[in-house]
């Protein structure tokens, strides 16, 4: 039988300006570990800002989401828009703020945000298929403005969550442990670094989330 | 019981130029998952330069090993310059091109290599204490360039394994799933993605070498 393939959707590397690199290298692990196989993406765009980790300051410089994603996928990534439906079983948005700021402006505009329409455009085209859609961290909000009316989880921050139920969303609190599956649209969502964790909870909440999306592939 | 604490030593973030991501992160996964704990030090240096990871072509850009390094933290990071051996129990190093070009110079120099000077007197000061030192990839070349006559592997490239003999150093083919314990010196290396990889070999690797080195802590 033919392994399942994922998409994963980078957004840069690092919490503060694109992915968060915990949750992409144990999401691409816990992808393995099920017996899949991935292959990472990423919209070949500026990314909003850069950030220096230590400071949190803004850094006078520019940098390419899909050049910085390429260090969490040790080179092998695809601009998003060679994205084909019809190639992948499962579609995976790991966290951090780049979803927020560069897949979407959610950590601006919050229910008004825009979605880069490349990472619109692919999530429709899985949901068109019934094939599984994943969201951890702060990526839910994204899948949240595109697919009106999903139910999702970001764990417990009362911002975002009045922001997804303004967008249409629906919401559920969740801890450590807990995947949040809409089965009408397909779509499982964790929490992750939206809640206080330490690694072990990046963990675990990944490989939950991987492992049922496993459950529901379109066969 | 006061858990065991290990420094990691980064080097940057991205494997072509700085710490390899999914070596760190699962490094860090690993000493979690034995109960011990980490806190995460780099160089205040520049970093040797800046690789587009997709093209594998210079960029003409400067950064910061710590600041960068920072990106794999989560922001929770000391510049080495603060380390004291008298806190840790253990010290260890992830791989990447970033052990070989920015901690030391072994990518450009091999035998000949320089040691960054605070990640030279890391390594003495853990020494003198027999405190277990643990080295991935290419990082085992920097602790054979500082500890003459230390065994350590780096998997079966030839040219490193020269090297590393040049260098005075004892060498031992490896698989993955293998860690060489040189007991004079109490160091820990382990081949990770200097060998054909996918990310559940360094899963492997990293957690191996991670738990053979909680046998051997100065207690």
């Amino acid at each position: 039988m033919e392994k399942k393939k994922f998409a994963v959707v980078l957004s840069g590397s690092g919490v503060y300006d694109g992915a968060e690199i915990h949750e992409a290298t144990l999401t691409m692990l816990a992808i393995m570990e099920s017996g899949a196989v991935y292959q990472c993406f990423a919209p070949d765009i500026p990314q909003h800002h850069v950030v220096n980790h230590i400071t949190g300051q803004e850094m006078d410089e520019t940098r390419n989401v899909l050049v910085e994603s390429a260090r969490i996928a040790r080179g092998d990534i695809k601009p998003l828009s060679k994205f084909r439906a019809n190639d992948y079983d499962a579609l995976i948005f790991p966290g951090g703020f780049g979803a927020a700021k560069n897949l979407s402006t959610v950590a601006f505009d919050g229910s008004n945000a825009r979605v880069n329409r490349e990472v619109e455009y692919v999530i429709r085209q899985m949901l068109e298929r019934q094939k599984p859609i994943g969201a951890l961290c702060i990526a839910p909000a994204i899948v949240a403005r595109v697919i009106q009316g999903v139910e999702v989880t970001i764990g417990n921050d009362t911002s975002t969550i009045d922001a997804i139920k303004k967008m249409g969303g629906k919401h559920v609190v969740t801890s450590h442990g807990q995947v949040v599956h809409d089965e009408t649209y397909n779509v499982f969502t964790t929490p992750c670094y939206m809640l206080d964790a330490t690694i072990l909870d990046i963990r675990k909440d990944a490989s939950l989330v991987v492992n049922e999306m496993m459950k529901k592939m379109v066969s």
